[in-house]
């Protein structure tokens, strides 16, 4: 077993997981990235524009569930977990690549994050293209 | 704080930091993701070919590391650790683009995995780009 340490949480609009978008793309309202103050040697470099990966634990998910019909839709065949974006799985790590729109200290406003309000941040990292690199 | 729960081990010749490749691409050696058992009905949705991302928990880091010079090149300027693929960050999750070459049972092998023998896996998800969504 290993310690997940929230390093900030998202404000967000969303509040409601059944009305909240499958993906960060379809139609997730703007949100911000509140990080511990005690952060900002670890955020400093992040820039206005540039597409970030960030990592949350979805709190509210289920992590007894190994398998799903994707979307919840029961018309799509029930799939093993690993092969969907299902927030309920063993370690419901949330993986959103999101736009930096802002930066007010410690306060970040992005672009295209689906999480819910109040969910945890455990990492953000560069967005994966190789481009992206450090 | 939150609980990770391992579902898995990755298997690799790789076993010295130093002379780990940083990135996947970069001369990494087929590697091996290693399941519980019970992870079974997860995975069963896995394909030989397909790109999938591994989280895993880089149980060798340093969670105290806020900064560093990426790569480890003291020439390059010090840099918070969320602009940067450092294993070093408060929490230290893994993100790896792997390919699948193989799967037998709960044991697949894959390419472009540069994590180290005996890193706990804590995810799989599909691949970030749009046409492998589900």
């Amino acid at each position: 077993m290993y310690q997940l340490r929230p390093i900030g949480w998202v404000e967000s609009p969303i509040t409601d997981r059944d009305l909240a978008p499958k993906q960060g793309d379809e139609g997730a309202p703007d949100a911000w990235l509140v990080f511990d103050p005690g952060m900002r040697p670890a955020i400093r470099d992040l820039e206005v524009g540039a597409e970030v990966i960030v990592l949350t634990w979805l709190d509210r998910a289920s992590r007894d569930v190994l398998a799903v019909h994707p979307r919840g839709d029961p018309a799509n065949p029930v799939t093993g977990v690993f092969s969907t974006r299902s927030p309920d799985r063993p370690n419901p790590i949330g993986l959103h690549t999101v736009q930096i729109l802002a930066i007010e200290g410690t306060r970040i406003t992005v672009r295209n994050l689906e999480a819910l309000d109040k969910t945890p941040i455990v990492d953000v990292k560069p967005g994966l293209e190789p481009s992206g690199r450090r």
